[in-house]
């Protein structure tokens, strides 16, 4: 389909393309390509998400790039594309966790809170006045002591995987994340894994301050965010320490 | 008609054409058309629902991948097409049926819900500010001890089916069902109906795990899926299992 | 009036073009003719309402292609056109009568129900934001021991006949019925013109499955659906009865 | 000004050309155009109304085709153009007549009548999200014991007549007005005219079907339909009786 | 600037040219041009209101072709242009004129009437979703004792004057005052001069039918329409009395 | 940029160009640019406003082209552009200035008074469905014993000035300003600045009856318009009044 | 991408490209660009907010260029771009900041304020029917006895930085801090650098009027100007003081 003809699905509100597209919606998948990317990988200990945080300056204080979020005490969210879109989908999952445990005294399941974040993006692709959300998210944590890891895309479709990246350079380090799973490894061996899936797409290398990584294990069902020293450790044990050097223009906006 | 004149109907909201066609509904019947397969089939002993569930990756969680969802005790309901739409629709069912249970103390019936759901669609059609539903449904069940089996399209129009096919693939199966079809067959005999007609498409051979079945048996009444050791087992005993190798890109997105 | 020109008027609301039409109103009765033919027929004894029901398969419940819909016990309504837009204005008539009788007590004139609907329809052909009705209904009932046949167009233009038909083939079948119609003559008679204005358009011959029919006798003054046993008997009697073979591809969507 | 340019005009809201017309309400005259003639004649024993009724088929009750009605009981109105659009404003007047009855306890003014119409009518002109109405109409009827005779254009101007003719034919019509009105005749004067200008834009001759016709006289100021026997006897008398022939095609819609 | 380019302006709603102008508002005082001419005149002695009235047929009440309106007592309203809108914006004064009447138990001051109308008039070249009106006002009436004439064009912007001419051939009737204007002049005088302004554009002579006229005198400050004998007389004295020959085809709509 | 690309940014909503500019703001300055100028000089002894109005015809009240205006006590705005647009402000600031008196029993501050308005006109220029206002405030007045004197531009940005011009010629006017203001200066001595700039721009030479002044005189903090015999007298004083000669055709709309 | 398909994407509401970006919030960005700089620098004593402003004319008032703002006792905001769009988010951030107080009793933190305003702007961003703001702000406050500082982009994304610069020359000035910057430094340091670093884009020298400056000192937590008197200080302390002459034409509007 050439230029011209596109054209005519970008104007007015989110349509059918002749051949049954929604050139919105991958438009906005596009949107998430552009940022960085995020992992989630689900072990038999838990849940770990990691992701490639390039700062644009030295000066920029490198947590307020925010790609990893506590959604609630036992779940974390991890995002890829529009920042500023993401924030509002973490807000909106915050608040529904909190009414969850308002209404029914109990943490809100990871699948419950994943459909409402999606059926919640599907109304930005079917009704007309708004574009839709440019962003996707990895949403894990732990629900009757298992751990789960969800993702939704910009249609509003939910899945549910076993590991998964999103953004970036995603057919690389899904490759490399299919070729090294394991379900039965543990939380330590997800660290690993998700840190050298991440080094797949820097060229085999990583520094601390360009990652940034949480887990929830399944034994304490509590968000846990990984020190930058914690980090360096790891990168070291697992010899993917990058030399000091100026990181590339990728970047979340 | 060529591609300018075309043009002129995909921009607005859905507006007749010359000859009296609404295109954006029929460019969501072409998004049904890339959705994998769905099936129903309706036998004496209840209705079976089967549908083709082609994973992107090993590492997804096959059971994300929903396209078959119990709406009701009685009532189970499989999709085809734009998956976050069909989430919608399914949602609008539930409630009404849960409604319906509140309000007379008394299962909802499948015709009742059928037309609920058409005419919730039918409004996404013809008032503006939206986009139409990009998504079949089967919705299948037991009334007054009656199993029925009826379709929802895009334009919200419903038909009653004794057996029936919706998205990719839909002219073939048919075909293949109206060949095969016995209104007075036991479930076990369309359970085996359905699963060799999902082979017709697949080159006569299905692995268990891009599968998904239900059955909503007539003495029962109950939404009872299958187990994957279940689908093993049938698909043993009708010679279709496949060998192990690559599965194709089709997938419901 | 060229191509060119013409798209003009269809990309935004109803509006008139320079002649004085209201395009999207015409293409809505195009969209009335693409649908296979219903008719009515008054006659001293009742009123006849017959349908064509082409079904596309053979799987499919003859009884979900609804074409004649009981509105209220006086009243029956044959359609013709799009299927989903005829449900939304049979919805309203149901409505209407049973407010009537909720709030007079009494059955609803057919003139009545009639107009209530074509101002309904009308409303769709001015006011912004919605596209017209694709949709023409037949409306029968007795009225005061007398039987009346109505029209809906869809401009919401209200007529009265003593008989029409309205879909694919209305030229023909209008001819055929003009030529035929007596006044006096007895539902049993109406009956037989009706197959007989039918058969006209399908070659001379009928299969009692792809057709629906209902009388309300002056009678009675109740809805009275018409058997396929019956429909058997008549076409036999008449000696329309067609060949089992394949039937044409035209149906109402 | 040539078809690329008026396009502009077209698409939106009623907006000025450059030369400062509103094509939408020059369309909608057009409309008016496309319908049989009606008139209006006021003598001093009353007012009449008389409109062309081509009926499209002879199985068409006549008297569906309506085109004078009653708005109060000393209030008739004749319409042309768009049947549809007729009905909303006629609807609104009787509204308007009645709720006067209500307030004021006594009979609506007719020029308080037609000014509630034209405002009415003016605000589709101006006002966005509505295209104007197709109509116009004639409003008669006796106040304080003097016939009034009213227009209503789609521009929403009233206009007071002591003879007129709205819808095809109009100048013929209205030059035979000219030609024949005496501001002193009696009501059946009155009567012979309108027949005879109807008759001039027929050929001179006039079948009792295809007429419609309706006085308020001043001396009972009660809306006083004429029967068709009434009606023959008119033609009979006046010698415009046509042979029984094909009507022509032009009709209401 | 070309055709192709003021299209673009003349789609949306009232927005700037690259030139800082309002399209709409210009073209919306085309629609004023095209009506036919009003004067007003402000003496010592009171305000005039002329107002020339082509009558399209012999058959049309000439006192419905209302271009001289009561909006109070002591305030009349000549109008140029759109027929229809005029009459809206001298509802709207009427209703101030009452409100201030029953809120302050006094007369309404002219200019705080003219600037209530303006302002309703600014809004609607302002905000989106209407077009301008089509019309300029001229507001005249005693306040204080004191006579006060105004003139309401279609961008909302109210102009005093001591005499002014609104409509076909302003410039004319304007040339003509300027230089024949009195401000000392009694009524009487500016009746003559009001008749002979009309005349300059209706090559010299005049008809009583085709004029109206209307003072509203400083001592009564009660607005007095001019009856046509009255008219007859002025024209016969002042020796502008036409003789009896049809009129032009100019007139307002 | 060119004609076609500029066309983009002229249709919709106000929106940004691929520069970052803002059009219809722009365009929305042209349309200050069209009216006469208006001036504003701070001195120590007072704030005075002086306008340039050129009248169409002699017949036209001066005092009705209101480019100075009282908004309270202590404030007066002079104005060029779109009066209409003109007036809907000072209303606005008017109300603002009221209610401030209302609420807390003193005068309203001048910046805060300024700043009301532009965020009232910033709203114009960020949210759809209506234009910018075409038009450019001077506000000046008293706060606290300190003369202020203030800018409002359509954009909404609030500017504080020591003397200003907007409207036609105000680069030629500013220029002046700038060679000859004193901070130190007395009323009176503003007065001549303002009425010398004025000349400037009108080839040496001023009458009073195209000039409007008013004063707010620190000592007062009044609003005191200067009468047309103080004008002539300060003309004849500068040496700055003009032969009687007729005006050129500029004029604010 | 080139011009003609640009154009798609800048007419309707804010939709993303096929690319995946959203070309009104780039557009935005350019809006800021074309606004003069503005620094903000956090030290371990305070945060220091810097800007140029180069005023239009000698006679304009230096103060009502406003770049620095108070949003609370303890919190200054800096912007760059659209002056009239930047008064609204500081309004916007005051009232958040005093609601903050109301409801809690305490001082609202730099991150939860940065955050409102983020989420604001991202609305502007998604929902149709507004524009996004063409403003990036600089928000510095004291937390908890902590120096923060934020930037906000027209994307809606809230960054943190230890130092940073918005509008014309960001590249150069974020160049010069970078080399420079050091977080142990003193306020007075942070003062010195950014005058050195507003220097860097203004041939070296600065003149005291064409800068505004204030710190947020760590111990005070008081919002606090710089007098022109302190910044004639600083720059001949470090000689930056520029020679007197003509600034250049860049101004924000």
């Amino acid at each position: 389909m050439q230029g011209q003809q596109q054209q005519a699905y970008d104007r007015g509100i989110t349509i059918f393309s002749p051949d049954g597209r929604l050139y919105q919606v991958e438009y906005a998948r596009e949107a998430v390509k552009r940022g960085t990317a995020s992992i989630g990988i689900r072990t038999a200990g838990g849940v770990v998400l990691a992701v490639d945080k390039r700062i644009r300056s030295s000066l920029m204080e490198r947590t307020s790039v925010e790609k990893i979020h506590k959604a609630d005490d036992h779940i974390g969210i991890a995002s890829a594309g529009h920042v500023a879109d993401a924030r509002q989908l973490i807000d909106f999952a915050r608040r529904n966790a909190q009414i969850n445990r308002l209404r029914y005294g109990e943490p809100i399941g990871i699948e419950t809170l994943t459909k409402d974040v999606t059926d919640h993006i599907q109304q930005y692709t079917q009704v007309g006045g708004a574009r839709p959300f440019g962003v996707a998210l990895i949403i894990g944590g732990i629900e009757n002591g298992e751990p789960r890891l969800y993702e939704t895309d910009p249609s509003g479709t939910p899945y549910e995987w076993k590991a998964l990246a999103v953004g970036a350079d995603r057919k690389e380090i899904e490759d490399y994340l299919e070729e090294n799973y394991d379900e039965e490894m543990e939380l330590e061996s997800g660290i690993e894994l998700a840190l050298r899936a991440l080094a797949e797409a820097n060229e085999g290398k990583l520094r601390p301050e360009s990652i940034g990584m949480a887990t929830i294990p399944t034994e304490t069902a509590e968000f846990t965010p990984i020190s930058d020293d914690e980090l360096d450790g790891y990168l070291s044990e697992f010899d993917l320490l990058a030399e000091e050097d100026e990181g590339d223009e990728e970047s979340d906006e």
